[in-house]
């Protein structure tokens, strides 16, 4: 059908790919993106959240100030007069403007998007420059950790939708720092000395200790109480019991504060059902500066029980596929950051899923396990006859109008006389198909027949594949449709 | 819950606000959009469509020479080293850079998706910087006008599940450029005369005739022509009969070519049943330089079929709220888009609904009716008790969980001891509530209520509410909650 007359006016040959670190999101993988979404989005909504949209754009200044060292990651839109723009690097700034500007004080508010970030894309892995961020987040005031335990509930609850095993490793900032403290570290070196132990799930305590040393200019012996006390992990209750069994620990005030949190954690995760998914862990730290409180990560592998409670500091096997994946969530308590907006801190609470890892380990799952295409059409439309074969078009057309019309997924083929086998191989995986001839609708009828049993053959073959299907007024199809449907 | 010690560094005040001509989506507004979005994509799903997402940016060349004068609306990211890029400015172009990319020759796919033009907003009237498009386009060699019409059903099916009441104003690129040529337009004036046109809907014929004769150097008999051919407007057939009435029309290649279009045409939509939704408007030609067939714009008011074949020419009201919207979706076939990138052309006709414009239709519609807002919560869990009242919070807990496992929306008081009237207020608009009292427990059961009877004003009064409500065993909550909610 391209008019031959109308010639392209042929540009230089442009380059056909979409910007690096990007990607089109089509076919199985787009049907499973959805389908993922929908899950998460019903266990959003099971607890009550409510959608938030915000632009793919804020302004500079929004952003500027947020990230430290990985604001040169930061997507700027150029300059065409008017205000400067970036495009957002997560879902949590947008928030936090959102809350301040319109001075909301408590919400619990979920977000899917995409956000950008200018890093070195590992598409094999997963990690591209613009890829889908998937965040639920509890803001107000509320007794203490009441609304942290439920966050963790919601991730036990996204994970079980998508029969994912995982583990939430969890551990509390202020149990963090203060442990820092007691050992000896400065106040103004306890951020790079808490990213320094963050590593510990990917080097081993030797390398972190090379690092703490020889980089961060700690003190020997600083560091080695340092490996004392991060390396232990267990459920809540083991850990805190360890804790609470150093006089030195449960003396320091910031201490003293997180273990109150985690004490009252034990009782609402238990209460919750979900204590046998929890591990924590004293070497979580986590990089974003703004954490203030809990703060978790989570792994797609089961608990290990067995292990108690010094499961950690060992290096991930670099064979295994979810180690190499890296963390499929994370989030925790940022009580501060609203109020970098406003005039009000609004302490808020969160977690945000890394959707495209996770469709990276569910895609993986799925070829393994060789589960097959759906294909999203209920019924094909179709008609055949002799030698007199008009095509029946608007026949057809006006019996697939019918199927619409009463919500069914239907096609037929977009040919004024379309050949026997051509519409049965257009109907491959459709498990309906309705079946119209000259007679059958001259006594307003047409035949309805189940797909799938090897039709194509029958070729031209027209009394072969007359005989079956079941005769079916056109006024009852869509309703004897919907019965063979079901 | 904020921390005292931690002051944040207070930063230079920020404006708060989002980028001009951009908005967030939060609340009601953003449930109408998920609704609005699933309604739409449960059409295409109907008809076999597959969704497609591309990246908000895409390679600055592959837009470039796509959209005319235009292009000086397109947002460029900043030159950051390594690619340059746009934004996106529709959903058509990645759509034919994605085709001719994959080489695939044939698809009916979805694009629902935010795009971008740097153009002066008009937020009022629904027009924005940052808007929604949402495309369905079907790509591949039919047999003629069969896809077309099948266009034209979505467009009517889209409208009947939002329950507005449209218009499909058609036409036909090759008529129209046909009647300017015979008309006496030569072929360097033809766009620029059809865009004069085009403004039919806005303008007076006086208006539009001094601006193709003074700004654009036509000669005044050859305006009088096509104000002679152009205003005219009926059904098909109606329009139809009055071309082929004039033998100077017939007679050009051109204008013979559509008309066998459209008489196809007028068949098809009869048997799709949406003739009565269709005026072939002579005056309507769209601005898009790449049409090349069919084109089509909806409005919202439905036909005045009374109105005959030339109720177009008019100026539209301008108190009426639907006609300052303008049209809220439009589309065409383009044949030869895609072979501006590949090898191949691969003809093209497809539909763009205008959603944004759509919200502020629907908006209006609701406040008009005053619609109030839902809440999306099924159970709210509470508890009260005498002077030990423990607030009975872990066990709270574990009611909701069951809830929750059980797939029900839950909620329940963040608070250690909350008061009965707090729990109320928050449960408001929820329809059912479970009580739970220390003695009911011990017994293994909770009370089931249904909400909205004036709880509120119960306040702590322990024996007025104690009396209503069904004793449920704890083992049986979720079913007999279920049951309620049906």
């Amino acid at each position: 059908m391209a008019n031959p007359e109308a010639k392209a006016p042929r540009a230089p040959a442009v380059t056909l790919k979409t910007p690096k670190g990007t990607r089109d999101w089509s076919g199985h993988d787009m049907l499973m993106r959805e389908e993922v979404f929908k899950m998460i989005t019903d266990v959003f909504k099971k607890h009550g959240g409510t959608p938030l949209d915000t632009p793919v754009f804020e302004l500079k200044e929004i952003l500027s100030g947020k990230y430290g060292e990985d604001s040169k990651l930061i997507y700027d839109l150029q300059d065409q007069g008017g205000e400067l723009c970036s495009l957002r690097y997560d879902l949590t700034v947008p928030f936090a403007r959102w809350l301040a500007m319109n001075n909301i004080l408590s919400v619990k508010r979920y977000h899917i998007a995409k956000v950008y970030r200018r890093d070195q894309p590992a598409i094999a892995r997963g990690r591209f420059r613009e890829f889908h961020q998937c965040d639920f987040d509890i803001a107000g005031v509320y007794d203490p950790m009441i609304p942290d335990a439920e966050v963790l509930r919601i991730i036990v609850e996204v994970f079980e939708a998508l029969k994912l095993g995982v583990t939430i490793k969890l551990n509390h900032r202020q149990v963090l720092d203060g442990m820092f403290a007691v050992a000896g570290v400065t106040q103004d070196k306890i951020r790079s000395i808490s990213s320094a132990v963050d590593k510990l799930d990917k080097m081993s305590w030797e390398d972190v200790k090379k690092e703490m040393v020889e980089e961060k200019g700690l003190e020997a012996e600083v560091a080695d109480r340092i490996g004392e006390y991060v390396r232990h992990a267990g459920t809540i209750s083991q850990t805190l019991a360890l804790l609470n069994s150093k006089p030195e620990l449960v003396a320091n005030e910031q201490v003293k504060r997180g273990l109150d949190d985690m004490t009252l954690l034990a009782t609402y995760v238990d209460a919750f059902g979900i204590s046998d998914k929890i591990s924590f862990d004293l070497s979580l730290a986590r990089g974003l500066d703004y954490y203030t409180g809990l703060i978790y990560e989570v792994i797609n592998q089961p608990p290990k029980p067995e292990e108690g409670a010094a499961s950690s500091g060992k290096k991930a096997k670099k064979d295994d596929p979810a180690s190499q994946v890296g963390s499929i969530a994370a989030g925790g308590r940022y009580d501060n950051l609203v109020g970098m907006y406003g005039k009000r801190q609004i302490p808020c609470v969160g977690i945000s899923f890394g959707v495209d890892r996770i469709f990276t380990i569910l895609e993986a799952r799925r070829q393994k396990e060789g589960v097959k295409q759906r294909r999203d059409i209920d019924v094909y439309v179709m008609a055949f006859g002799g030698k007199e074969f008009t095509g029946l078009l608007p026949e057809r057309m006006s019996v697939v109008q019918r199927l619409w019309s009463a919500g069914i997924r239907a096609e037929f083929s977009p040919k004024v006389k379309p050949k026997l086998p051509q519409q049965f191989k257009a109907a491959e995986g459709v498990p309906l198909g309705v079946i119209l001839g000259q007679e059958e609708l001259a006594a307003g009828q047409v035949r309805l027949k189940k797909l799938g049993q090897g039709e194509a053959k029958g070729g031209e073959d027209e009394s072969a594949s007359r005989d079956d299907g079941k005769l079916v007024s056109l006024d009852d199809l869509a309703e004897e449709v919907k019965k063979l449907l079901l």
